[in-house]
């Protein structure tokens, strides 16, 4: 099955300022085009830290690399470089970035404080990317994303800002992804009430025993003493799904315990 | 400098059904007592991701680790396991931790509606944890949560479940992490209004290389076509903060922008 990885930068996100609810959404949709998120990765705006997480997260070989935050152009922005040490890669000023930058700037209006040098310093910077790199057009904020492949592994770049970052996502990164063909699972929720994790547990472990291909999970929670238990069966068909479903619900038959359920995809 | 890294399991995650929460309190909660966090992790329950990312994190040999989910009585409830592989050491029956499991069940009610067997198997799962661990009473859950000692790495995990592994933290983990002695950082919040991130840019710069003490951070939002800048100033003294601060404040003098500022510990 294809895989991929989120990496998440920014010093807000591991001193727990900002949720990475930028990993949440990407997630998400990796999972909706049938792509596996085997990990999520969060490192501050430290150089050092960056290039080790993409070398390690590089070395693991996924399908994809989601990269999210420092394509900014003030000093924390560090991503561009960074990826490019990993990559042993050299930075050079894309010509079609350096163009996309330009036009965000127009569009966002003729910014009359912005100063001259200061102006062509970051557009330097956003336009630097790693060679061959492709960027991607930002329609919400200055910073293109960028594109590019490293062995077996598509790579992409999006910036920190959750607007900007969907936006680039929908536009450039999601047809890319769905291309790559990947395998969407189906899967049932039965939400149980009435009885205890405790005494589901055996039979869970049966059930997921019985039908190997399906992945049988337990998310409890608490009312009180009240408990309540939402069990989630994600396999590769709607007919596995099924069928353990049915066997699930066969078992509780005869306890106090009450079921209904949802059918996701 | 102290540092930790927090490493959160859950299928639920990856998937991006839910936001890791837990990482951005527990993050929030380490800056707070002067712990730097350098890394957070995310992997689903899959027993040899599981084993690897600990195995990775411990490479590392962080200060402290802090593992959130897989401790309930469910098949997919992998932690205990997989720590005891990565550490190399066997998991024992702890009888303080089977002590804890009973008083958690005969504080939640007596449930009639857990079989015999099944509250036998659970107890064994839940308090059968690494050779060395110290069980940690949960007083909102059923698991028991583990610390234990790698090296120089202190290890604590925690239920996924938010309220529990709050509730573990306050209780048992907070006041241990608070005698390491972590350096609690200063930081000063300047917000920038009517100037553009693309002029604060060189200006930024040149803060950073008169600071080096000094963490400079950015953080732009838009209004429109109106952008207003964070600017967040963080170094281990109030003295460092408040000369960086008016320096920043006194380049930006003659310029269209306006600040105000919010001081932190």
């Amino acid at each position: 099955m294809l895989n991929a990885e989120i990496l998440s930068l920014g010093n807000e996100l591991i001193e727990g300022l900002r949720t990475n609810t930028n990993a949440t959404w990407l997630a998400r949709e990796l999972t909706r085009l049938g792509i596996r998120v085997t990990r999520i990765t969060c490192v501050g705006d430290e150089q050092g830290e960056i290039k080790a997480a993409i070398g390690e997260a590089l070395a693991r070989k996924p399908n994809v690399l989601i990269i999210t935050g420092g394509l900014g152009a003030t000093p924390d922005d560090r991503t561009r470089e960074a990826l490019a040490l990993a990559m042993r890669r050299g930075l050079i000023l894309n010509s079609v970035a350096l163009k996309l930058v330009e036009s965000s700037y127009r569009r966002l209006g003729p910014s009359r404080s912005i100063k001259r040098e200061a102006l062509a310093q970051a557009k330097q910077k956003m336009a630097r990317i790693p060679k061959g790199a492709i960027p991607l057009p930002n329609q919400v904020g200055l910073a293109p994303g960028i594109k590019l492949r490293h062995g077996k592994t598509l790579i992409f770049c999006l910036p920190g800002v959750p607007a900007e970052a969907k936006a680039i996502f929908r536009t450039s990164v999601r047809h890319n992804l769905a291309e790559l063909g990947g395998q969407v699972m189906c899967s049932r929720t039965v939400l149980v009430k009435g009885i205890d994790e405790t005494t589901l547990a055996p039979l869970l472990e049966r059930l997921a025993h019985a039908f190997p291909s399906v992945d049988v999970r337990s998310y409890p929670s608490w009312k009180g003493t009240q408990s309540q238990i939402k069990i989630m069966l994600v396999a590769p068909t709607a007919e596995q799904v099924k069928a353990a479903a049915e066997f699930f619900e066969r078992s509780l038959k005869g306890s106090r315990a009450s079921t209904s359920r949802r059918d996701h995809r």
